[in-house]
């Protein structure tokens, strides 16, 4: 059967999307590949893409040059999460302190992994693990 | 700075853990890493890992040995791409339709990247994508 290589797209809905912009590029580091009046795409690694999807604004679709995007909308605090380097950790933390975000909290996985938490600036729970969170990471 | 690597979980919300994980495991052949009462686990690929979240059950967070899950929760039918190989497409499309999959759409991208665009049992978006969808794909 055919194969799927990786998660490509990951999707948060925003209320301000500058706010959130501003968070992913600034504090966390990742780049704008694209910039439009539905969504901000950014560059979040190894052909990984975060989405920024204006809340309310996509529950209609959106016609293209190439075909039509379904509908799609969503609310609620979500979680998502980024690997790090296991030596970055210490890095991150007091990156996070000097842009004033709250560590909600620590989790040492069985694996040997480490997380931190903490949240957007839409409330949604954003993690930072290490190698040994998974049995693939 | 310290850099993030990639997305690493992308989280999904869903009605019937059971129906999404036949989805996702039967269908779009992601193997289960985990399972338990909040979530199950999947392996998407590359050490990317996709979470169905029981709906309702995780917007409380979960103590674990190693330290404190924090609280979320969404709603609303989100969206989901996963890279597949550009030859692949037209394996997909026969394999969604031997599921009795709908293609709700089909987007062809300016980078020469294909999509196709289906419905989750939760009525969540999923894509399939090809390379030369963005910049970094």
């Amino acid at each position: 059967m055919p194969a799927i290589s990786h998660v490509l797209e990951t999707a948060l809905y925003v209320a301000d999307v500058d706010a959130a912009v501003a968070f992913y590029r600034d504090v966390l580091g990742l780049r704008v590949l694209e910039q439009g009046p539905r969504l901000v795409a950014m560059d979040a690694g190894q052909a990984t893409v975060l989405l920024l999807f204006r809340r309310g604004a996509t529950g209609s679709g959106a016609d293209t040059p190439g075909g039509r995007i379904p509908p799609h909308d969503g609310q609620g605090p979500v979680h998502v999460a980024f690997a790090i380097a296991g030596e970055a950790l210490g890095d991150w933390e007091r990156r996070l302190e000097e842009h004033g975000i709250l560590i909600e909290s620590r989790v040492r996985w069985d694996l040997g992994g480490q997380s931190v938490y903490f949240r957007d600036p839409d409330g949604h729970s954003v993690e930072l693990a290490t190698p040994g969170t998974w049995a693939v990471y």
